[in-house]
């Protein structure tokens, strides 16, 4: 059998020095070997990959030490599909393993604090895979574009979110960041598509339209955030995302990758087996 | 083609006045009309259900005025299977719409607190289903069976949890309570199974032999427990769980029952769809 991945979306989906948004292209597949067909298939069996690997990493935190734990962070213009990627790809693992946060717009309550605060206290313990649906990127994209904050603090965002992070990967979370990128094309048809359909009023808003008039500011956002936030512990990765079984097969290889690098093992026995067997019997 | 169920599991495996635990047969499978192997192919098109279900419900909460949400309740001697209904039943449903709470031994602040105070903060919000892996009954079972508390106040948190779950009733909860049974004899073949697999010692902790030695206690307290708060608004469903099979097929087929009862539509649009149609037509 052909390999899945001709590239690894570590490689080829990651943003390095010098990236430009405007060099993605929103449909295309990158380092898939195959086509929609494939990739369907190609979901299904890595979900059992992931949810046996997700499996481990849960144990590992309920031995001695373990400290282990994976974050995921999407962000992407609405309708870019987020909801499809923790329906169709976190939904393969184990609920009791998933802390699963949508960050809406802040509270008086978060106002009143630094904007890492609320994030802060969402950062998935040893163990867990937490999924930031939206993030703390919100506060130097929204941030920025309709100027909630001074470019002074925009400016020390990307610096606070740097060592917000590398504090995150010291404590022994991997975070895999994703920006499901599609085109200004593609939302129109998919806001459209909830426009036409009664069971699907309830994901528009209104202010989708708002938003999506400022399209090339957020664009230069998203762009600026990515650079200046892509660091070789915290990467960024953008993921082509107007072909949906592609955005989902290459966010599921990501948490995939980022499971295998914490080698996890089932944890040994902390307690004498054989004495338990015996006392088991005994029972 | 036959029903999958001949009498609903709402009915069959309700407690009610007069029950007495040593009456389940924890090996039966109650009012299903098949065996293990149409169980399995029966759990995964209720999956299906159970999925389209939670999202009118979590699409409800966005809409003005939704107030419904679901609350599943999972109590059990240890094995009996709580992990493997969140993994089969509640994993088929968007983690977005989840909200999983493991209830541990309580930490000396919550012990500072009444014991509903830490529950109370994990009720489900509108559109949410909540999941107890153990809840407020562990104290008044292994509160009663450790006397981690006085007689009079075990006899109390009964009176004050019928309150607390007439409470969520009356904001929208609905609550499905479910006790999955094992007999004495299964729970030492899974424990065996635990100290005979390096893969699953993580599940295992000597201290399950302990509370494995006071199963009479922990039977009886489960009873008295069951017998006081199994209410109308609130009753409690002993699933037999000898078979992985049978329990899963039944707690799904509850939480189905009980997103059935709440009369769920999609909202409506909530902003002038025409409108909307011409504005991002503009766009």
């Amino acid at each position: 059998m052909a390999k899945t991945w001709k590239i690894e979306p570590t490689d080829s989906l990651r943003v390095r020095e010098g990236f430009r948004l405007a060099d993605v292209d929103t449909s295309a597949t990158p380092g898939f070997n195959g086509d929609k067909k494939y990739g369907v298939q190609a979901l299904e069996s890595g979900a059992e990959q992931l949810s046996a690997m997700q499996e481990k990493l849960f144990a590992s935190s309920r031995g001695a030490g373990g400290t282990r734990s994976v974050l995921l962070v999407l962000q992407a213009m609405d309708t870019a599909g987020k909801g499809g990627i923790v329906r169709h790809v976190v939904g393969a693992v184990d609920p009791q393993g998933i802390r699963h946060k949508a960050f809406k717009a802040p509270t008086e309550e978060e106002l009143a604090h630094d904007f890492l605060w609320r994030v802060r206290r969402e950062a998935p313990t040893p163990g867990m895979m937490g999924v930031f649906d939206r993030s703390h990127y919100e506060d130097v994209l929204i941030g920025k574009v309709r100027e909630l904050a001074s470019l002074d603090e925009i400016e020390r965002r990307y610096g606070a979110i740097q060592e917000f992070e590398r504090e995150l990967v010291d404590a022994g979370t991997v975070i895999v960041k994703v920006m499901l990128h599609i085109s200004y094309d593609e939302q129109k048809r998919r806001l459209a598509d909830r426009l036409d359909r009664p069971d699907k009023f309830w994901k528009f808003n209104p202010g989708d339209i708002d938003e999506r008039n400022l399209w090339s500011d957020y664009q230069n956002a998203y762009e600026i955030a990515l650079q200046r936030t892509s660091t070789d512990d915290s990467p960024w990765f953008v993921v082509p995302a107007d072909r949906k079984w592609y955005a989902r097969v290459a966010v599921q290889r990501l948490l995939v990758d980022a499971l295998s690098g914490l080698d996890l093992a089932w944890p040994p026995a902390d307690f004498d087996v054989d004495l338990q067997k015996v006392r088991l019997a005994a029972s």
